[in-house]
This record gives structure tokens, sequence and C-alpha cells, in this order.
């Protein structure tokens, strides 16, 4: 594991005439995409290029499902009943599924966005609806998320692979959990220090707090937001880096 | 094909709150569902119920696809480039798909809804739009439309089955075209006349015209309205009059 | 007070061609009018037969905003930040006004709709949020609400008249809150019996709650669902046993 | 009329996460600014910041409205039927009304988007419910738009002020009309070439056309597009050559 690792970011979260992100930049530097699916992004003609992109370049495609709400971006919790947020995201997968298939691959796993993935760290009907979702699409899909979040536990649970991911550009707090975005010091923008980050992360498994001990954080992914300005740059360094240090970097699904 | 015939209807077509049709009454008499994807109406619980329930009762899914228009039921033309409404009926069939899936079935064919219909009758454009997403998602797919349509001359350019299908709720002109709603007695509200009209489409492929011309009416499928109150009464009266004539009511795409 | 009391209930909630609720005989019998504004239901086009019936009807308008969730129907809470509330707010005021003032009328009060109603019993940010949009858009709308509410609070507070609402159709607990719809008997369905609570309220305050206590209920509005089956039975029954009892029924606005 | 023009641009297009143009920077030259109305763009905290900005730089409020589109952008024809359309359009302009009176303006006038826009110009049915709304909603309101097209001729029929604009940043044919986009040097994109088109424009109502004959173009306003990259820089040097040339720039809603 040492020597291996996945880079997954998020794309595909355009709409109509409103761009963001650099979709086709970064889809060359990372292994895994988190692929809109319409709900909070994501128009269908915008599903259909980044899937072409994504396999053109051997990117694996993942189904970053989320709550119903283009004018919050899928940010803003929605008080969704376990059987509504079931639904909504077999709706998700099945939608994107077909652009994957028509570009000739297939959705290989599922990550929730935004307020949904915060969701599903502690709130067990949402966790259980994301994965139920995913198992009864497709029971050879893994599931993307946070380290011993309720995602993962259900995950294991419904005998889905359940894939831990870390953050590199993203400070981390003793405890391990991500440190808010509202305090100084948690968005990491230098690219040199996101590189270094990913490259210790991929091969000791661990990053420095931000309280400067050192915490042990378990990512079989290593996850680079997308939708920032400078973006690329970060996602760019980090994959040149890992390369350098002789850390493959391969879609977990693969 | 005397002796057999296909009954289809919309369903579907409730979204959140709000319902329209009774979906499980309708369920029971036809032998293909026009299931809506969510477009004109079909929130993801929705088909999921009728999905489950049309497997229940060996009835064909059909993707009802339409333009994106909720406030207007897919009624309104929308001005969309041929590309756009490709891969918007992409998305809607891969999304309706998910649930047919779900449910131990899988869409059988395409039928679009509204505005896109009629538009498909004669618009290029959008009749290609429709068919070239039904041909690369699944080339095994059915196109369910009017005789004579573009929708259908490009299904059987692109060799996708086109199935023709004949109105036993409406009155037609002695040109074979559907009378225009607002002119009276353009719509058959008697369930007795439905029926009639039914039997002798199935059997002769016949229907007497608006101005008592007797004129011939391909129809692989006989299609009766669900949105419509009384829509159950008609769709029933058909299907006991079919029924008791001997003619076998079978989706077409068995 | 004992001798005049308000009637409100929720109109103007169709979609499209969805339709919920008999507007114009419901408008018969009530004096205020909580009419949707485009977010949970209500069309541009309902708004104005909506507005129209009411000035028509002598029955004052109410801004029924709710969050932007038209698949929930806004009975799902949106986390929504205060800022993007109170401007979802204003927005739904001015539209509705619109057609008040088209119809000769104008928004007369603020009323939360469903989840968003709930919400501002007791979450400060969301009650300031109605409060301060209703207060800078015009200082002289009432705000209707739940007794002893934040949002009647912030209201007051607001220099904004707050008017306390007891509901004839829900069970009250004995401390004065309603009975989940969960349980047995929370919601009453016998016309008689809506009346009989409607015209001990108006003239007591009082109500027999479900433990057969009798507490006292403070509304200077008297509220009946209006999306029930049966909803124009109950408000016209009410109606009726207020009119026999010699009760006046008026806008608490006017 | 020689001495004094209004400068126009769209606004107030962002939505939620997504942004498009730099309303900040364009406010700053313009003298009347084109606000979306939520319809293609322009979420309510938007329309807040635009309508608090356009006050503070004395920029007049028009509002944009447009097709129910957020996908398509309002740039795709939507068949309405007039009377949808006319409720449609009386909706953004209360919505829009209540930001702009919260600033401590109102909204001057109305100008159609995108395909809407364009249907203005020859289909009568839209040119006149975007009349009647407005005529209905406020009859000071000014209209915006192409010279001699339907809905100016409705707008005074109607007893509205019409006003008619001119493109500094499109080439006309020699009959009057904008050269379509996909026609090579329609656009124009050289800041001084349209700053040297909007001095002659105010000062001598003509411009050379494509193919370098020169006609007269009415056009009390002058429209620079805010969408494009580039804008601000268009705006600003138009602006300045106004100035510099002694032009007043003033909304002709002063």
């Amino acid at each position: 594991m040492a020597n291996a690792v996945d880079l997954n970011s998020d794309v595909g979260e355009s709409y109509g005439a409103w761009t963001v992100g650099d979709d086709e930049a970064i889809l060359r530097v990372i292994s895994s995409a988190n692929v809109a699916c319409g709900f909070h992004g994501g128009d269908p003609s915008t599903l259909r290029a980044v899937c072409t992109t994504a396999v053109a370049n051997k990117v694996a495609i993942g189904a970053q499902v989320s709550y119903p709400d283009l004018l919050g971006f899928g940010r803003r919790y929605l008080a969704m009943t376990e059987a509504e947020l079931r639904d909504a995201v077999l709706y998700q997968l099945g939608a994107l599924d077909a652009f994957a298939q028509v570009a000739g691959a297939e959705v290989a796993y599922v990550k929730p966005h935004g307020a949904l993935y915060h969701a599903t760290i502690d709130n067990a009907e949402h966790a259980r609806a994301v994965v139920l979702a995913a198992a009864e699409y497709d029971p050879s899909l893994s599931v993307l998320g946070f380290p011993d979040s309720l995602l993962l536990i259900e995950a294991d649970r419904a005998e889905l692979e359940s894939v831990p991911e870390a953050f590199i550009d993203r400070a981390y707090g003793p405890d391990g959990r991500l440190v808010p975005r509202s305090v100084p010091g948690s968005v990491i923008t230098d690219p040199d220090e996101v590189a270094a980050r990913a490259v210790r992360l991929a091969i000791d498994g661990a990053v420095v707090a931000i309280d400067d001990t050192v915490i042990n954080v378990r990512g079989r992914s290593l996850c680079v937001h997308g939708d920032s300005s400078g973006a690329v740059d970060l996602a760019t360094a980090a994959r040149q880096a890992l390369d350098a240090a002789g850390v493959g970097v391969h879609a977990f699904t693969v």
C-alpha cells in the first residue's frame, strides 16, 4: 500500500452556462473522478463530456451524489427521510451510469458530496440511505468516505468495499477530524506543502496536525478539492511529487 | 397481429406531494407503462413505486422522456439543441433504468412525452436526439410513437425496433392525424365507445374518423391517456372488451 | 376579542398541472389566506388566480413563505444561513405582492410554511430571517405564528404586529404543543368536532387537550389545514358554527 | 440627444456557487443595470447585492425578465402561453422590486433576456405578455428593447415609455439587424473599436455595418454585454470614450 495510492477530486460540477473548475486539466492528473450527478451541479451534457474525458485518461468514474439543491450547491443539510434519500441516490447513480456506459466504462464507486458527505459521518439514516442505494444498484460498487464514518461502517455491513480517504489540502486536528474552514490555516493553498503532505500520507499514513503533532490518517485515496482556484496547481503538484517519490497513482477500484 | 395488441398508458407523473392519476389501478389493466423520468413529473420515490408495481403486474417499463419543464408538465416546446436533448434523454433513460433494474426488469422502450412527442413527429433534430440517445444506451430498446413520424423513421434508420401506436380515446381526422383537443368531440370519454374503438383498431386496424369515414390506422400498441379523470375506467373498459373479443393484450417488447 | 376571530388556511399550493386543495371553495369561508409563493408550490398563474379570488371575497392575503423545496413541498428542514433565508423570504414577499397589488390589495402578513414554520418556533436564526425580511419590506406587515414561538418574539422585537394562532383540527398536548401527526387522534377530521373546537377557542380561548384536561390557547387567528381531503368541509363547518355563535370572522389585519 | 446616452449591461446572473461576470466592476461604468430575476440566473442573495451596489453607484435598476430555464440560461425559446408568460414576468418584477425597494430604489424598466428578447422582436403574444405585465405592475415602467420590435410597438400601445437600444459590441447587417454570432466578425472584442462605435452611435446615431455601409441605428441606450470575458474592459473603454467626447452617460429613466 505504501507504494500506491489513489488521487480523487470533484469534477463535472458545472451547470449550463455556469462553469466551475477546469475538468479537462484536473482529469489529466487524478486517478478517480467524483462526478456530479445533476442534483447540486452537473447538467447532462457536462456529464457526457466528463465521462468521455475520464475514460480517455483512464480515470475511474465515481458518483458524487448529493442532496437535491442546485441553489445551495449541495452544501446545505436537507432533512430527507431515509427512503427519499435512498431513492434520490439511486436516481443519480443510474443517470450518471448511463453516461459512463456510453463512454465505455461504468460507475465504479460512490462518494457523497458537500452537506451529504458531512451528514453521513454520523447520521445513520443518511449513511444507510447512500449505502443501500449503492448496494441494490450494483454490489460491486465501492464507497469512498471519511475514515471511521458511519458511511464506511454501513458499507462494510452491506459488504460493499469501503475506502477511507485523506485530505491533502486541509488541516487536521489532533483528533483526526478536519479543522473547520472558518479557522485560519485550515485550507492549505501552497502547492509545495500540499505535495509534501500527499507523499507523507501515501507512504507513512501520517500528517502533521494543526497543533504540530503527527497523527496517523488512514487513506487509500487522497482527496484534492476541485472547485478552488488553484485546484489544478495543487493536484498537479501532488501528482508530480507522488510520481517522483515512486508512489504509483492508481484508482482504488482497479 | 389481429389477435394480439399492446395497451400503453402514462404513469409515474406524480411529483412529491402532488399526485396525478391512479398508477396502481391503471397498472392492473395495461401491458406497457410509459413511466415519467423526473423531467416533467416522476420524483425518485414515485419511480421506485411504479417500477415495483409494473414488475409485479408483468407490465413492460418504457421511458416517457420529456423536456426539462416541471412547471409546464413537459407540454411546452423547448428549443433545445440536438446535443442538449440527446444528453437529457440519456440522463432520463439511465435514471429510470436504475429503478427498473432494482425492481427486477429493465427499460424496454422509449416514448417521448407531451410537447416532445409532438415535436418528434416532424422535427428531425429532436426526433434524432431521442433515437440516438436510445441507440447508444441500449440497441435493444424499442421506440414507441406516432405512425409515420420522423421519430419512427429515425428509429428504423438506427435499427431500433419502431412501434406505431393508435389512440383509443381521441378522434382522428380523415387524414389519420389526431383532431386537436380544442375541437368538440376530439376527446372520447365514453368507456363503451373507447372499448369498441380499441377492439376495432386491434382486429381491423381501422377506426371511424370524425367525418364518419373509416380509415386505416397502424397501431401495434393502443394508447389510453392516464392523466384524465376517468382514465382508469377507460383503460379497464378497453381491456375487458379486448379480452372478451379474444384479443390478447401483451407488451410489444415481449 | 371573544366576539371576533380570524380564520386562516393555506391556499395557492398547486403547481402547473398538479393541483392540491380547492382554493375557490375555501376562499369563500376563511378570512385570511396563506398564499404559497412559488418555493414549495404556487406557480405564477396560480398566484394570480388566488389573489384575484381572495380580493373578490374580501379575504386578507398573507405570504406563506417557505424553504426552496418543490419536491419536498417545503416540509423538510433546509440548513440555510440566516442571510440566505432572509433573502429567499424577501424574494417571495415581492413576488406574491405583485399579484396582490395587481388584484387590488397587498400582502398583509407573513406566515412560514411547513418545515420553516416548525423551525421558527425555536430556531433563532430562521425566526429572525423571516422577521427581518418582513420588516425591511414593509413594517406594517403582521407575522402569524405559533404562540410563544421565537418567530413571534422576534416580531415583537422588530415592532411588527405578532399574531398567535390556534389549530382547530389538531389535538393539543397538556403543554399546549401540538400532538405529532404520527399519534392516533392527533388529526381531527370530524366537522362537528372541529366546529365545536373553533367556537370554544374563539370565545373562551380554551380547548380540551388529548389527555382531557382543558388548556388555554391564545389564538387571534384559527388555522384550518387546506391541503387535507375534507378541508373545505372542516372550514365550512367551523365558519358556520362561528357565525351561529355570534362570533365575527374577520381578518386580523383589518 | 446627441450629448447624452444611456449605457446598459446585464448583471446579477450568478446563481448560488456559480458566478458569471464581474458585477461590482461593471456597475461602476454603466448607467442602467439589467438585473436577472431568478428565472435564468440571479438567486435572491445576488439580487440583494446587485441592487445595493447599483443604488450606491446611482445606476438605474431594470428587470431582465426571462423564460424559466436555469439550465438553458434563458437562451432557449419556450412555448409558453401569453397568460403563462405574463404571469411569469409579473412574478419576476415583484421579486426584483422587493430588493430594489429595500436598497432604496425601485425597478425602473423592463428588458427581456436571451431567447425572450429575440422572441419579442416578432412574436406578438410574447411581446404583449411582457408589456401587459409591466403595465399592470407599474405604468411608469419603461420598456427597453430592439428598435422597431413588436415589444416596443406594444409598449407604445400600452402607453409605456419605449426605449430602443443599440449594440456597441455586435456587428450590424445593412438591414439594421444584428449579424448572428455564428458569423465571423459578428462579435466585436477590441475595446478601442467598441469605444469608437459607442461614441458614433451616441452622437450620430450611426454605425458601420458588416458590409462597410453606414447605417442609422436609433438607440437611446447602448448595450454592452456583461457575460463575456472582457466585458468590463469593453464597458470601461466605452464609458471613458463617451466621457472624453462630452457625451453624458445617464440612465434614460432619470
